[in-house]
Protein backbone atom coordinates (compact mmCIF):
# COMPACT_ATOMS: atom_id res chain seq x y z
CA UNK A 1 0.00 0.00 0.00
CA UNK A 2 1.25 3.33 -0.58
CA UNK A 3 -1.42 5.81 1.24
CA UNK A 4 -3.11 7.93 -1.23
CA UNK A 5 -1.93 7.17 -4.40
CA UNK A 6 -3.03 10.77 -5.78
CA UNK A 7 -0.20 12.16 -3.90
CA UNK A 8 2.32 10.09 -5.08
CA UNK A 9 1.29 8.72 -8.58
CA UNK A 10 -0.85 9.82 -11.04
CA UNK A 11 -3.37 11.78 -10.21
CA UNK A 12 -4.33 15.04 -8.42
CA UNK A 13 -3.87 15.64 -4.85
CA UNK A 14 -7.62 15.73 -3.33
CA UNK A 15 -10.08 18.29 -2.96
CA UNK A 16 -9.75 18.82 0.62
CA UNK A 17 -12.57 20.80 1.75
CA UNK A 18 -12.75 24.39 1.98
CA UNK A 19 -14.59 24.37 5.22
CA UNK A 20 -15.97 22.31 8.28
CA UNK A 21 -19.61 22.34 7.48
CA UNK A 22 -21.62 18.81 7.76
CA UNK A 23 -24.10 19.40 5.91
CA UNK A 24 -23.56 19.92 1.65
CA UNK A 25 -26.42 20.86 -0.25
CA UNK A 26 -26.87 19.18 -3.95
CA UNK A 27 -27.54 21.86 -6.46
CA UNK A 28 -28.03 19.73 -9.54
CA UNK A 29 -24.89 20.08 -9.91
CA UNK A 30 -22.59 20.20 -7.65
CA UNK A 31 -22.71 20.19 -3.79
CA UNK A 32 -21.58 23.26 -1.57
CA UNK A 33 -18.09 23.89 -1.22
CA UNK A 34 -16.57 20.68 -3.21
CA UNK A 35 -14.74 21.95 -6.10
CA UNK A 36 -14.75 19.60 -8.84
CA UNK A 37 -11.04 18.27 -9.84
CA UNK A 38 -9.58 17.05 -13.33
CA UNK A 39 -9.83 13.19 -12.84
CA UNK A 40 -6.41 12.57 -13.36
CA UNK A 41 -2.61 14.03 -14.71
CA UNK A 42 -1.16 11.49 -17.17
CA UNK A 43 2.09 10.35 -17.13
CA UNK A 44 2.23 6.62 -19.02
CA UNK A 45 2.14 6.14 -23.01
CA UNK A 46 0.55 2.83 -22.67
CA UNK A 47 -2.35 2.06 -24.32
CA UNK A 48 -5.84 2.41 -21.95
CA UNK A 49 -4.03 5.06 -19.97
CA UNK A 50 -6.34 7.52 -22.06
CA UNK A 51 -9.22 8.96 -20.76
CA UNK A 52 -11.63 11.73 -21.87
CA UNK A 53 -14.18 14.27 -19.80
CA UNK A 54 -14.53 12.78 -16.09
CA UNK A 55 -14.04 14.89 -13.27
CA UNK A 56 -14.21 14.03 -9.46
CA UNK A 57 -15.79 15.67 -7.02
CA UNK A 58 -14.21 14.42 -3.45
CA UNK A 59 -17.09 14.71 -0.71
CA UNK A 60 -15.40 13.33 2.22
CA UNK A 61 -11.61 11.79 3.01
CA UNK A 62 -9.98 14.11 1.38
CA UNK A 63 -9.31 16.69 4.80
CA UNK A 64 -8.10 14.67 6.73
CA UNK A 65 -11.23 13.10 8.66
CA UNK A 66 -10.63 10.09 10.69
CA UNK A 67 -12.14 7.55 8.25
CA UNK A 68 -10.35 4.34 6.40
CA UNK A 69 -12.19 5.49 3.01
CA UNK A 70 -12.53 8.34 0.64
CA UNK A 71 -16.01 9.16 -0.85
CA UNK A 72 -15.56 10.66 -4.13
CA UNK A 73 -18.19 11.15 -7.00
CA UNK A 74 -17.61 11.16 -10.34
CA UNK A 75 -18.59 12.47 -14.06
CA UNK A 76 -18.06 11.19 -17.38
CA UNK A 77 -19.67 13.41 -19.78
CA UNK A 78 -20.94 12.07 -23.37
CA UNK A 79 -18.61 10.36 -25.32
CA UNK A 80 -15.86 10.14 -22.44
CA UNK A 81 -14.60 7.61 -20.52
CA UNK A 82 -12.22 6.78 -17.56
CA UNK A 83 -9.06 5.00 -18.44
CA UNK A 84 -9.11 1.31 -18.07
CA UNK A 85 -6.98 -0.21 -15.55
CA UNK A 86 -6.25 -2.27 -12.78
CA UNK A 87 -4.81 -2.25 -8.77
CA UNK A 88 -5.15 -4.59 -5.82
CA UNK A 89 -7.54 -2.50 -4.34
CA UNK A 90 -11.57 -3.21 -5.20
CA UNK A 91 -14.04 -0.26 -6.08
CA UNK A 92 -17.53 -0.01 -5.36
CA UNK A 93 -20.12 2.20 -7.44
CA UNK A 94 -23.74 3.51 -7.26
CA UNK A 95 -24.74 5.34 -10.51
CA UNK A 96 -26.41 8.76 -9.51
CA UNK A 97 -27.43 9.70 -12.95
CA UNK A 98 -27.34 8.85 -16.53
CA UNK A 99 -26.50 5.91 -18.47
CA UNK A 100 -23.08 3.93 -18.62
CA UNK A 101 -21.24 0.89 -19.50
CA UNK A 102 -19.45 -0.72 -17.21
CA UNK A 103 -16.56 -2.85 -17.93
CA UNK A 104 -15.21 -5.42 -15.40
CA UNK A 105 -12.76 -8.04 -16.73
CA UNK A 106 -14.54 -10.04 -19.88
CA UNK A 107 -17.79 -9.02 -18.83
CA UNK A 108 -19.98 -5.56 -19.68
CA UNK A 109 -22.73 -4.50 -17.12
CA UNK A 110 -25.16 -1.90 -18.96
CA UNK A 111 -26.06 0.80 -15.50
CA UNK A 112 -28.92 2.89 -14.59
CA UNK A 113 -29.48 4.85 -11.46
CA UNK A 114 -29.31 3.96 -8.30
CA UNK A 115 -27.50 0.18 -10.01
CA UNK A 116 -24.39 -1.45 -8.18
CA UNK A 117 -20.83 -2.42 -9.53
CA UNK A 118 -18.25 -4.19 -7.56
CA UNK A 119 -15.12 -4.30 -9.41
CA UNK A 120 -13.10 -7.46 -7.78
CA UNK A 121 -9.19 -7.00 -7.00
CA UNK A 122 -6.80 -6.81 -9.93
CA UNK A 123 -9.96 -6.72 -12.26
CA UNK A 124 -9.14 -4.63 -15.89
CA UNK A 125 -12.18 -1.89 -16.20
CA UNK A 126 -13.35 1.23 -17.37
CA UNK A 127 -16.20 3.22 -16.71
CA UNK A 128 -17.96 4.69 -19.96
CA UNK A 129 -20.50 7.10 -20.64
CA UNK A 130 -23.54 5.29 -22.71
CA UNK A 131 -26.03 8.22 -23.14
CA UNK A 132 -26.81 11.20 -24.41
CA UNK A 133 -26.57 13.03 -20.49
CA UNK A 134 -23.66 13.46 -17.56
CA UNK A 135 -22.98 9.28 -16.55
CA UNK A 136 -22.32 10.30 -12.40
CA UNK A 137 -21.66 7.60 -10.17
CA UNK A 138 -20.43 7.71 -6.36
CA UNK A 139 -17.18 6.15 -5.52
CA UNK A 140 -16.37 5.09 -2.15
CA UNK A 141 -12.66 3.79 -1.96
CA UNK A 142 -10.04 2.70 0.38
CA UNK A 143 -8.16 5.54 1.61
CA UNK A 144 -4.93 3.19 1.69
CA UNK A 145 -4.68 1.93 -2.09
CA UNK A 146 -2.52 1.03 -4.26
CA UNK A 147 -1.90 3.10 -7.35
CA UNK A 148 -3.84 2.24 -11.22
CA UNK A 149 -1.85 0.55 -13.45
CA UNK A 150 -2.25 0.25 -17.03
CA UNK A 151 -2.57 -3.29 -18.62
CA UNK A 152 -0.01 -5.39 -20.43
CA UNK A 153 -0.08 -6.02 -23.83
CA UNK A 154 -0.98 -9.26 -22.79
CA UNK A 155 -4.01 -8.39 -21.18
CA UNK A 156 -5.05 -5.82 -23.62
CA UNK A 157 -4.86 -8.73 -26.03
CA UNK A 158 -6.57 -11.12 -24.21
CA UNK A 159 -9.44 -8.38 -23.39
CA UNK A 160 -10.22 -7.55 -26.22
CA UNK A 161 -10.70 -11.19 -27.68
CA UNK A 162 -14.00 -11.20 -25.67
CA UNK A 163 -16.25 -9.85 -28.88
CA UNK A 164 -18.48 -7.45 -26.31
CA UNK A 165 -15.49 -5.66 -24.11
CA UNK A 166 -14.25 -5.14 -28.21
CA UNK A 167 -17.14 -3.69 -28.79
CA UNK A 168 -17.24 -0.97 -25.42
CA UNK A 169 -13.82 -0.47 -23.97
CA UNK A 170 -12.10 2.69 -25.14
CA UNK A 171 -8.22 2.06 -25.82
CA UNK A 172 -6.65 5.60 -27.64
CA UNK A 173 -3.61 4.00 -29.89
CA UNK A 174 -1.62 6.66 -30.29
CA UNK A 175 1.42 7.93 -27.69
CA UNK A 176 0.11 10.89 -25.39
CA UNK A 177 -2.31 9.00 -24.01
CA UNK A 178 -2.00 8.84 -19.85
CA UNK A 179 -3.00 12.48 -20.46
CA UNK A 180 -6.50 13.76 -21.46
CA UNK A 181 -8.26 12.18 -24.76
CA UNK A 182 -8.35 15.43 -26.56
CA UNK A 183 -11.10 13.37 -29.25
CA UNK A 184 -10.79 11.22 -32.75
CA UNK A 185 -8.89 14.57 -34.12
CA UNK A 186 -5.95 13.39 -31.92
CA UNK A 187 -6.40 9.64 -30.80
CA UNK A 188 -7.72 7.47 -32.40
CA UNK A 189 -10.01 5.42 -30.26
CA UNK A 190 -10.82 2.12 -31.10
CA UNK A 191 -14.51 0.52 -31.18
CA UNK A 192 -15.94 3.42 -32.93
CA UNK A 193 -18.82 1.19 -33.39
CA UNK A 194 -19.42 1.85 -29.40
CA UNK A 195 -20.04 5.53 -29.62
CA UNK A 196 -22.43 6.90 -27.47
CA UNK A 197 -26.00 6.04 -27.85
CA UNK A 198 -29.09 6.08 -25.58
CA UNK A 199 -28.96 2.77 -23.17
CA UNK A 200 -31.59 0.64 -23.46
CA UNK B 1 -11.33 -0.76 17.55
CA UNK B 2 -13.96 -3.83 17.77
CA UNK B 3 -14.33 -4.97 14.34
CA UNK B 4 -18.08 -5.44 13.10
CA UNK B 5 -19.76 -4.01 15.49
CA UNK B 6 -22.79 -5.78 14.44
CA UNK B 7 -21.16 -8.71 14.88
CA UNK B 8 -20.40 -7.95 18.89
CA UNK B 9 -23.00 -5.81 19.71
CA UNK B 10 -26.03 -4.25 18.81
CA UNK B 11 -26.87 -4.75 15.70
CA UNK B 12 -27.51 -7.64 13.54
CA UNK B 13 -24.84 -9.14 11.31
CA UNK B 14 -24.23 -7.69 8.03
CA UNK B 15 -26.24 -9.24 5.13
CA UNK B 16 -23.58 -11.36 3.43
CA UNK B 17 -24.72 -11.34 -0.54
CA UNK B 18 -25.58 -15.27 -1.70
CA UNK B 19 -23.60 -14.72 -4.53
CA UNK B 20 -20.71 -13.42 -6.07
CA UNK B 21 -21.99 -10.97 -8.79
CA UNK B 22 -20.69 -7.95 -10.14
CA UNK B 23 -23.74 -5.97 -10.90
CA UNK B 24 -26.42 -5.34 -8.63
CA UNK B 25 -29.50 -3.86 -10.59
CA UNK B 26 -31.90 -1.70 -8.62
CA UNK B 27 -35.02 -2.23 -8.83
CA UNK B 28 -37.02 0.34 -7.86
CA UNK B 29 -37.09 -0.71 -4.52
CA UNK B 30 -34.10 -3.21 -3.95
CA UNK B 31 -30.91 -4.55 -5.58
CA UNK B 32 -30.23 -8.27 -6.89
CA UNK B 33 -29.27 -10.59 -4.03
CA UNK B 34 -29.06 -8.14 -1.52
CA UNK B 35 -32.00 -8.42 1.45
CA UNK B 36 -32.68 -5.78 3.28
CA UNK B 37 -32.14 -6.38 6.93
CA UNK B 38 -33.26 -5.27 10.35
CA UNK B 39 -31.66 -2.03 11.01
CA UNK B 40 -30.13 -3.35 15.07
CA UNK B 41 -31.47 -5.26 17.43
CA UNK B 42 -32.06 -4.00 20.75
CA UNK B 43 -29.84 -4.41 24.35
CA UNK B 44 -30.49 -1.05 26.16
CA UNK B 45 -33.23 0.68 27.62
CA UNK B 46 -31.84 3.74 27.74
CA UNK B 47 -33.51 6.83 25.87
CA UNK B 48 -32.30 7.53 22.83
CA UNK B 49 -31.99 3.63 21.88
CA UNK B 50 -34.99 3.50 20.12
CA UNK B 51 -35.57 3.51 16.72
CA UNK B 52 -38.93 3.00 14.38
CA UNK B 53 -39.18 1.50 11.00
CA UNK B 54 -35.46 1.38 9.80
CA UNK B 55 -34.35 -1.29 7.37
CA UNK B 56 -30.35 -1.76 6.09
CA UNK B 57 -29.44 -3.02 2.93
CA UNK B 58 -25.70 -3.99 2.62
CA UNK B 59 -24.31 -3.81 -0.76
CA UNK B 60 -20.61 -4.03 -0.20
CA UNK B 61 -18.30 -5.29 2.84
CA UNK B 62 -20.21 -7.64 4.27
CA UNK B 63 -19.42 -10.83 2.76
CA UNK B 64 -15.25 -10.68 3.03
CA UNK B 65 -14.75 -8.83 0.38
CA UNK B 66 -11.17 -6.93 0.75
CA UNK B 67 -12.11 -3.31 1.62
CA UNK B 68 -11.86 -0.96 4.68
CA UNK B 69 -15.32 -0.13 4.66
CA UNK B 70 -18.88 -0.93 4.04
CA UNK B 71 -21.16 0.32 1.59
CA UNK B 72 -24.68 0.08 3.37
CA UNK B 73 -28.10 2.06 2.43
CA UNK B 74 -30.74 2.53 5.41
CA UNK B 75 -34.32 3.02 4.50
CA UNK B 76 -36.42 4.88 6.87
CA UNK B 77 -40.60 4.58 6.58
CA UNK B 78 -42.72 7.94 7.07
CA UNK B 79 -43.00 8.29 11.00
CA UNK B 80 -39.60 6.37 11.19
CA UNK B 81 -36.17 7.38 12.72
CA UNK B 82 -32.92 5.63 13.85
CA UNK B 83 -31.31 5.51 16.89
CA UNK B 84 -29.85 8.67 18.71
CA UNK B 85 -26.75 7.64 19.43
CA UNK B 86 -22.85 8.78 19.26
CA UNK B 87 -19.86 6.59 18.69
CA UNK B 88 -16.00 7.56 17.43
CA UNK B 89 -16.43 6.22 13.59
CA UNK B 90 -17.44 9.03 11.85
CA UNK B 91 -20.52 9.09 9.12
CA UNK B 92 -21.04 9.89 5.81
CA UNK B 93 -24.28 9.99 4.27
CA UNK B 94 -25.89 10.49 0.55
CA UNK B 95 -29.26 10.81 0.39
CA UNK B 96 -30.92 9.29 -2.55
CA UNK B 97 -34.74 9.08 -1.63
CA UNK B 98 -37.26 11.51 0.15
CA UNK B 99 -36.67 13.78 2.42
CA UNK B 100 -35.50 13.55 5.58
CA UNK B 101 -34.03 15.95 9.38
CA UNK B 102 -30.34 14.73 10.28
CA UNK B 103 -29.37 15.99 13.82
CA UNK B 104 -25.96 16.15 14.43
CA UNK B 105 -25.05 18.06 17.38
CA UNK B 106 -26.73 20.97 18.08
CA UNK B 107 -27.39 21.08 14.26
CA UNK B 108 -30.14 20.25 12.72
CA UNK B 109 -30.45 19.36 8.51
CA UNK B 110 -33.21 19.17 6.31
CA UNK B 111 -32.11 17.00 3.20
CA UNK B 112 -33.37 15.87 -0.13
CA UNK B 113 -31.92 14.05 -2.64
CA UNK B 114 -28.37 13.97 -3.32
CA UNK B 115 -26.94 16.10 -0.61
CA UNK B 116 -24.21 15.21 1.62
CA UNK B 117 -24.02 14.63 5.50
CA UNK B 118 -20.36 14.11 7.46
CA UNK B 119 -21.09 13.32 11.40
CA UNK B 120 -17.49 13.74 12.92
CA UNK B 121 -16.16 11.46 15.55
CA UNK B 122 -18.86 11.16 18.80
CA UNK B 123 -21.06 13.70 17.98
CA UNK B 124 -24.55 12.81 18.59
CA UNK B 125 -26.44 11.99 15.55
CA UNK B 126 -30.21 10.78 14.22
CA UNK B 127 -31.48 10.47 11.17
CA UNK B 128 -35.70 10.96 11.10
CA UNK B 129 -37.92 10.75 7.96
CA UNK B 130 -39.60 14.17 7.45
CA UNK B 131 -41.82 13.34 4.23
CA UNK B 132 -44.84 11.26 3.35
CA UNK B 133 -41.97 8.90 1.29
CA UNK B 134 -39.25 6.52 2.22
CA UNK B 135 -36.49 8.20 3.59
CA UNK B 136 -33.38 6.76 1.76
CA UNK B 137 -29.93 7.26 2.00
CA UNK B 138 -26.06 5.45 1.22
CA UNK B 139 -23.93 5.25 4.47
CA UNK B 140 -20.40 4.10 3.51
CA UNK B 141 -18.48 3.44 7.15
CA UNK B 142 -15.43 2.10 8.10
CA UNK B 143 -15.68 -1.62 8.61
CA UNK B 144 -13.67 -1.45 11.64
CA UNK B 145 -15.67 0.57 13.80
CA UNK B 146 -16.70 1.19 17.51
CA UNK B 147 -20.54 0.03 18.88
CA UNK B 148 -22.40 2.78 18.86
CA UNK B 149 -22.74 4.44 22.54
CA UNK B 150 -25.93 5.94 23.89
CA UNK B 151 -25.75 9.40 25.31
CA UNK B 152 -25.87 9.61 28.91
CA UNK B 153 -28.38 11.69 30.73
CA UNK B 154 -26.11 15.19 30.92
CA UNK B 155 -25.52 14.74 26.99
CA UNK B 156 -29.47 14.30 26.03
CA UNK B 157 -30.06 17.71 28.61
CA UNK B 158 -27.59 19.50 26.76
CA UNK B 159 -28.75 18.45 23.16
CA UNK B 160 -32.35 18.94 24.18
CA UNK B 161 -31.35 22.67 25.25
CA UNK B 162 -31.28 23.48 21.53
CA UNK B 163 -35.11 24.79 20.56
CA UNK B 164 -34.21 22.78 16.73
CA UNK B 165 -32.78 19.77 18.11
CA UNK B 166 -35.42 19.77 20.86
CA UNK B 167 -38.29 20.05 17.71
CA UNK B 168 -36.89 17.19 15.57
CA UNK B 169 -35.22 14.14 17.75
CA UNK B 170 -36.71 11.46 19.20
CA UNK B 171 -36.11 9.51 22.16
CA UNK B 172 -39.02 6.92 23.50
CA UNK B 173 -39.10 7.75 26.69
CA UNK B 174 -40.61 4.24 28.41
CA UNK B 175 -38.24 1.16 29.18
CA UNK B 176 -38.05 -1.04 26.22
CA UNK B 177 -36.39 1.37 23.78
CA UNK B 178 -33.25 -0.14 22.27
CA UNK B 179 -35.36 -2.77 20.80
CA UNK B 180 -38.07 -1.51 17.54
CA UNK B 181 -39.99 1.34 18.78
CA UNK B 182 -43.99 0.41 18.32
CA UNK B 183 -45.23 3.60 18.21
CA UNK B 184 -46.92 5.96 19.83
CA UNK B 185 -49.51 3.65 21.38
CA UNK B 186 -46.32 1.24 23.26
CA UNK B 187 -43.75 4.85 23.51
CA UNK B 188 -44.36 8.19 24.21
CA UNK B 189 -42.20 9.77 21.67
CA UNK B 190 -40.86 13.26 22.67
CA UNK B 191 -41.19 16.23 20.01
CA UNK B 192 -44.24 15.38 18.56
CA UNK B 193 -44.77 18.57 16.54
CA UNK B 194 -41.96 17.50 14.49
CA UNK B 195 -44.29 14.53 13.12
CA UNK B 196 -43.67 14.16 9.44
CA UNK B 197 -44.55 16.66 6.88
CA UNK B 198 -43.55 16.91 3.25
CA UNK B 199 -40.08 18.78 3.18
CA UNK B 200 -39.94 22.02 2.50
Amino acid sequence: MSGHPEDSSCELPGAPSADDRRHRQFDGAAWDGVTPRVYKLGGSSVPGAAWRDVVRHTLAGGAGEPMAFQLRYFEIEPGGYSSLEKHRHVHTIIVLHGAGRVVVGREVFDVAPFDFVYVPPNVPHQFVNAGPATFGFLCPVDADRDPPQPLTGEELHELLSEPRVREVVRVAETAGSGIQDEGPETHVVMARSAAPTQSP
